[in-house]
């Protein structure tokens, strides 16, 4: 990491429109654990402490990996019209949002990513399909086991699709899988088929995972730079290891919490950007998995704006009072900035903004919006990132992972499990009469009964 | 409304998931108020009340009404591959969820309907462009005013790019305009062009607009069911006034009130349905806007399942306890439901599942999660809707709608303003340097520099 120059910040921290709703005493006792809280993440002493391989993979990951990784997304493209990405959850959202935040909206250039096995919501194999008959397909199946439901019930459609359509070698030429390195059923069929895989860390949870090829392969594929990714994670990755004095993720973490004590127990991601929504959703996951557990956590929203000022503002502005606020602003963007033209008639006078661009009015709708909304209640913190390509994102991304360890770990959690995602699975596999989960069944018979539902 | 049969119930309401949860005596006391609330509705004698146009206009749209959107919707089609429909919040969302739930997620069948002045993002405008070089297009723009600053300025954009590619004609042929009767910006330009238009009725607000020319005529224009839908909101008009004993609208109501008081202040509107998205999108802004005001409401949230499961399932099994969810349920789909296939080698461990279809395997998921979610102390409420088609989103529209102005009563707040909204373009407007916002540019200032901002 050694050649890497952090001397103009990738991201950094706006705070002045939460130190008037702060209680003072209270971040400094959450500040002042922050020394501690990074040592333990660096010795892997704290909680979880199986799952931390994701701290140091921007500046650990080879160069070759990246190589490999690109050439087979190179061969997908070559072959394919569209690729099908197959995974759920974090095998899903961050190479999605990766992917949507930079792709054009309306234009499809090259080779296009699209989604399955992400719900079990009927007709959508159907149309997918049906939108696949008279193109070249490929698939890329994510999944640590392999017998996770819905990507496995999508795996199975689409592997019998892509036979019927591709003949017996388009198991070796059109499907990829990315699981575990030895154990699991994906990776008994990858090996029993001579599929191309690659290998999910045994260290990395899934929503700390969009630095693996999870994340790395679907982003090569859909034609995005994946080095200049990780090379904007590595350039964040410093930032936050060298300097713990000024370290912003200890800083937002400290401050969320002084927030959740102090009542504000949900926060709202806010981005004023039409390629951001996935980045939020992925977001929700980091945050409300890591951190919603033991009757704990922030609870986390996002809005898109300005779209949403004219759906959740009022809310906002007005509602009840338990809010808080961070917005991520990209000081710039490479998009083509719109400049409003001249109206003689000036019929919705617009002309008070001939010459302006889109960018401006949309930085001062932000900045009147921060300023309305901290009037109203609601702290509002900034996050300020340079701008919108991809290793801003990468930054944003490792920026986002760190600060959410910290905090989980500030509101004394541990981070890295999701152990109430079992629950609903056990209901599931039961309801479903799969084998193994008779006891359950009996269970949960009874307990219906009961509620008579 | 006389000859509509409503033996079958279009909605009903499961509630044996929050009994457990609930304080009886406070479900009596909102739900006494009922008949006060819906006299009080009947009656315009609620606060809000110059805003009540919305309660029986699916009983009173005439058949030449929907005739007319139909045959301009019609002509708009024949010239048209896409129709840009410009508009925000209310002006946009009703219409966008309605199309959503019908139309192919990857096929595009005849006349294609995309979205601008929605945001403010620059570029959006720039791809669309790009997008409509070698298409026929046309325009719906959508505005009370005239004057909102999104959709007036892409209006502006887009007219002008509408003219250099399809000449002076063009305003004629390829624009309609959805406007105040009489007032407003858009209202004198459709008049000095002589544009085809439609009426805004001034008693229903943007949020209640869905059944006025605003939902309909992008609904119609995307090549789905104006009379069907409509149909649809009229049943569930009658089904709503004709009984308040088994008033569904009422229960849910005074449910949600009740969940409130014992803290459950953020409802959780889940799915199953990969075409809902947006329904729950205009639901958020539905509930928002209507309730989020005078330091109360409840804070609207959403979740696609199963989908989410992976990611918000953690916080919502076993985070902050202040939830509640509400599960839309549709008993059927017309959609092809997928059977799950045979696999000799069975390695993803499925076969229990052969010949069982995507919607079983959704169903039992549905309600193993509900009764996870309500073990981990989450009231679950479900709504059961007959099927997905466009009649039944009618009625789930109007359901929500009244239910939304109940509620909101039971609140004690009006639910027909949005006196927040103000408060953020006020803001805008002055560090625009808008004419006639010189007196809060000046206050803006001040604050800045006292909050260092």
């Amino acid at each position: 990491m050694n050649n890497i120059n952090i001397t103009q910040m990738q991201i950094s921290l706006e705070k002045s429109l939460v130190k008037n709703l702060m209680v003072q005493n209270h971040y400094e006792r959450y500040r002042s654990m922050g020394d501690d809280i990074m040592k333990s993440i660096q010795d892997k002493t704290c909680p979880g402490n199986d799952f931390l391989g994701w701290v140091d993979l921007p500046s650990t990951l080879k160069t070759e990996q990246l190589d490999r990784i690109n050439e087979v997304a190179g061969n997908l493209r070559k072959i394919s019209d569209v690729v099908v990405v197959i995974g759920i959850g974090g095998s899903y959202l961050g190479a999605r949002a990766v992917i949507e935040s930079q792709k054009s909206t309306f234009n499809k250039d090259g080779c296009e990513v699209v989604y399955a096995g992400h719900h079990l919501s009927p007709g959508y194999l159907t149309e997918l399909s049906k939108y696949l008959k008279d193109k070249k397909w490929s698939i890329i199946v994510i999944s640590k086991s392999g017998t996770t439901t819905e990507p496995a019930i999508a795996f199975r459609y689409l592997r019998n699709e892509l036979l019927a359509r591709f003949g017996e070698t388009a198991l070796k030429e059109r499907v990829v899988a990315i699981t575990d390195k030895s154990k699991g059923a994906l990776r008994k069929l990858a090996d029993a088929n001579d599929l191309q895989s690659f290998v999910i860390p045994d260290d990395v949870g899934g929503r700390f995972s969009v630095f693996t090829p999870v994340g790395l392969l679907p982003i090569a594929v859909a034609g995005f730079d994946v080095y200049k990714l990780i090379e904007g994670a590595r350039k964040m990755e410093k930032q936050i290891w060298s300097d713990t004095n000024e370290n912003i993720a200890l800083d937002y973490a400290a401050i969320r919490n002084v927030l959740y004590q102090n009542g504000n127990t949900t926060e709202v991601l806010v981005n004023y950007h039409h390629k951001f929504h996935y980045v939020a959703e992925w977001w929700k996951q980091l945050f409300g998995e890591s951190e919603g557990k033991d009757g704990k956590g922030v609870f986390p929203a996002s809005v898109d704006l300005t779209t949403d000022l004219h759906s959740m503002g009022q809310y906002i502005q007005d509602g009840k009072r338990n809010l808080f606020e961070t917005v991520v602003k990209f000081q710039n963007t490479n998009a083509v900035d719109e400049s409003i033209g001249h109206d003689d008639e000036n019929l919705d006078n617009l002309n008070y903004l001939e010459g302006k661009t889109m960018g401006f009015v949309n930085k001062n709708a932000m900045e009147g919006t921060m300023l309305a909304h901290n009037s109203g209640g609601v702290p509002n913190l900034m996050l300020k990132i340079q701008n919108d390509e991809i290793d801003n994102i990468g930054g944003l991304f490792y920026f986002f992972m760190i600060t959410c360890a910290i905090s989980g770990l500030m509101l004394q959690v541990n981070p890295f499990n999701q152990p109430g995602v079992e629950d609903y699975k056990r209901n599931m596999f039961a309801l479903l009469q799969k084998p193994g989960f008779e006891g359950r069944y009996k269970e949960l018979q009874i307990l219906r009964k009961e509620l008579n539902f």
